[in-house]
C-alpha cells in the first residue's frame, strides 16, 4: 500500500471516523482505523464498535494498492502536528511509514484481515433523502430529552417520521419529552410509505457531530429490517435499527394550558443558575412561583443554606406554585434560539410545556416534582 | 455582622484567599473563608490550609461590626453569579444572608471560634521591598525546574538571593536546573546584608497567580527565623521558611561550552511535539542530533513505531548526539519570550545549557539521558 494524500483531507476524514473506535477495549484492532486504497485516485477509512460503524472516503494519489489498520489516536495526533500539505503513506511489513516534509513516522499497526467486516451495502428498497440542515438541528433539538445510553432501553433511542416534507422527531426519558416539527425540502417519502425509524440518541449524537464536518446539503437513509446506513456525501453510518413500542408521546402533550407565561430566555437562564447553586445535590429542585406578573424561583439545600430569586414575566394568570428539577429546563434554555419562551401552565402536578417563542414547531415538556409543602 | 461590599472587589478578594482553602480536608472549616469586618470601612478575607494563609482586605461600609466563616467554593459561585455591583452580608445565627438587587441567599457557615489563628504579624527587623513584576516573572521562570511539592524535600524549594539591586533565583530537581539574574529597583538590602531565602515552589507560584489579580508595583517581604510573610498591597501571603543546605547549582553550570547551536524556537517546538507521539512513555527519550547546521531529532516507542525530524540551526561544530527527557526541554522553550534559542554543548553526558538569545540572565541547564546504541 503506497499513497499520497492531502493532510486537511486526511485530518477530516480521521476526524470523522475515529467516533466509531473503542479506546480500551479487549480487541486492539477496534481502536484502529482500517485504511484502503480504492481505485487509484480514493482511500477509505474506516472505523467500527460493532454498535456503530463510519467509513468516509478520501481522495489520494494511489501508487500501490492495499490495506492495513492504524491506531486512531496516534495517527490523529501525527497527522495534526505535520507541517506540509501532502503526505506519504507507505506500508512496511507490520508499520506504516508516513512521510512529510522533514517529517518521518513508522507507525506500528495491525493487518487488515484482524479488522472485523463493515457491511455498508443495503437494499435500496426502503430509503429517503432529506435536508441536512433541519435534520441535524432537530437531532440537536431533542437529543438531551433521551434516556442514558444502554443497548436495550427504547428511551435512549430518538423517534423520527417523515411524511412526505414533514418530518416529527422526539425523545423522552420519562421525565421529560422533546419534540420537533420541521418542513424539509427532498423528504422523497410519500403518504402511503412514511418513513419511521428509531436510532439510538448517541449515534444520532454523532451524526450530527459528523454533519459538521461534512460539507453536504442532503443526508440519505437507507433502512432494512435491522440495519440503517445514513450517507452524507462521501460518509456512511451504519448502525442498527431499534425495534419495539415507543411511547405514545403524542398524547402525553396537554390540548390545552389554563395558563400561560411568557419571559426572557437569558433573564431566567441567569436567576435559575443563580439560585440552582443552592439545592439538593440528590433531586436538583428549584421551585418556580409564578403570580402577578413575576415570577419567583428558590432553592433549598439541606446542607448549604437556601436561595430566592425573582424576575419579570408576563403572567396575569392565579398564583402557581411548581417545582422541577432544574437541569431539564437548562438544557432546554440552551439549545433555544429564540430571545423569548412561554410556559404553558396547568396545575402543580401537571406536565409543563416550554416552547420558544419564535422559533420552529419545537416543545419541550417536563414533569414537574411534588412539593411536600 | 452586616456590611456592603462592591461585587468586584469581593470576587477578587475570594479568588485571592481561596487559594490556601482544603477542599476535602478532615476540618471542614479550612474550606471556608474567615470573613471578619476590620473598623468602618474594610473586612479582611483569611484562609489557610496551615502550610500556607493568605489574607486580604477589601473596601466595605460596615454597618454591625463581627465575623464568620462560609465555605469558599459556594461564596465564590454565588458571588460570580450575582447581577448588581453592591451586595449585602449580614449574620442571621449559622447562615449569612447574602442579598443583591433580587437575589437572596442564606449560607450556612461554621463560627470564626472554630478557625484557626493566622499569626500574620512579623518583626520588621528582616525585610525588604522588591519590584513585583521582575520577581513573579522569575519565579515563573525556575518554578517548574523544581521537584514535586514535598514537606521535607528541600529540592521542592525555590532559593532566592537578593544582594542591593541583584536577584538571583534558582530551582533544580536534580534533573535540571533553572537560574535567573535580574537587576531590580527597591531592593532595600546592602551588601553586608543581603536577603536570602528557600521557600516552597507551590506557595511561590500561587503568589505569581495572586499578584495578577492585585495591582501592585512592589512587593515586601519578612522573615524571621521559621516564618515569612509577603505582602503585596491589601494581600498578605504567609508561610514558613524552609532550612537545610541547598545544592551549590552554581557549581553545577560549566564554565565554557566548545559547541553552541542557535536555533527558532517555535521550530524546535514543533519539531519536538511531532517527534515526541513516539516517545517511550517511561523515559520520554528523544535523541537530537547536531551536525553541519541541522538538528535531527528521533524518538523510538517499542510498542508504536518511531519518529524522526529535522530543522535548519546555526551549527558547525563536530557531530554530537544528545539525548533528553524532551517534558524538561518543551517546558523551558513554552516559557521563553526569545524567538531564538541557544544550546550550549559539552559532550554527550554533560550538562547542556538551554539560554534564549535576547533575554534576561536566564538559564536552564539539563542532564543528558544516556543512550544504548
Amino acid at each position: 500500500m503506497k499513497f499520497i494524500a492531502n493532510k486537511e483531507d486526511l485530518l477530516n476524514g480521521i476526524r470523522i471516523v475515529e467516533r466509531a473506535t473503542v479506546v480500551k477495549g479487549l480487541q486492539p484492532v477496534l481502536a484502529n482505523i482500517l485504511i484502503e486504497t480504492i481505485g487509484e485516485n480514493q482511500v477509505k477509512l474506516s472505523a467500527t464498535d460493532f454498535d456503530l460503524s463510519i467509513t468516509t472516503l478520501i481522495n489520494a494519489t494511489v501508487e500501490d494498492e492495499g490495506k492495513f489498520t492504524l491506531p486512531a489516536k496516534k495517527l490523529g495526533e501525527i497527522i495534526s502536528r505535520l507541517n506540509g500539505e501532502l503526505i506519504t503513506f507507505e506500508l512496511n511489513g507490520s508499520a506504516v511509514t508516513i512521510t512529510c516534509k522533514n517529517s518521518k513516522f513508522d507507525i506500528i499497526g495491525i493487518s487488515a484481515n484482524e479488522f472485523p467486516q463493515v457491511e455498508e451495502n443495503i437494499s435500496e428498497d426502503d430509503c429517503m433523502e432529506i435536508e441536512a440542515q433541519p435534520f441535524t438541528k432537530a437531532i440537536r433539538q431533542v437529543v438531551s430529552a433521551a434516556a442514558g445510553y444502554e443497548t436495550n432501553n427504547l428511551l435512549s433511542g430518538v423517534v423520527c417520521q417523515v411524511n412526505k416534507n414533514i418530518m416529527e422527531m422526539a425523545a423522552t426519558d420519562g421525565n421529560r419529552l422533546a419534540r420537533v416539527r420541521a418542513v424539509v425540502k427532498n423528504a422523497s417519502t410519500d403518504e402511503e410509505n412514511p418513513f419511521e425509524m428509531l436510532i439510538s440518541s448517541k449515534v444520532l449524537s454523532e451524526l450530527s457531530k459528523i454533519s459538521a464536518l461534512v460539507d453536504a446539503e442532503n443526508i440519505r437513509i437507507c433502512k432494512e429490517e435491522k440495519k440503517i446506513v445514513i450517507t452524507i456525501d462521501k460518509t456512511k453510518v451504519i448502525t442498527r435499527l431499534m425495534h419495539g413500542q415507543f411511547p405514545k408521546y403524542n398524547q402525553l402533550i396537554p390540548q390545552s394550558y389554563p395558563k400561560e407565561a411568557v419571559m426572557d430566555k437569558n433573564d431566567l437562564i441567569q436567576a435559575l443558575e443563580r439560585v440552582a447553586v443552592m439545592v439538593n445535590e440528590k433531586n436538583s429542585i428549584v421551585k418556580f412561583e409564578f403570580a402577578d406578573n413575576t415570577l419567583k424561583l428558590s432553592g433549598d439545600s439541606p446542607e448549604a443554606g437556601n436561595s430566592r430569586d425573582e424576575i419579570d414575566i408576563k403572567y396575569t394568570g392565579e398564583p402557581l406554585a411548581i417545582a422541577f428539577n432544574y437541569k431539564f429546563i437548562l438544557e432546554f434554555l440552551k439549545i433555544v434560539e429564540a430571545e423569548e419562551i412561554k410556559v404553558q401552565l396547568n396545575s402543580s402536578l401537571s406536565a409543563t410545556v416550554f416552547v420558544p417563542c419564535s422559533e420552529d414547531d419545537y416543545l419541550y415538556l417536563v414533569m414537574p416534582v411534588q412539593l411536600r409543602n
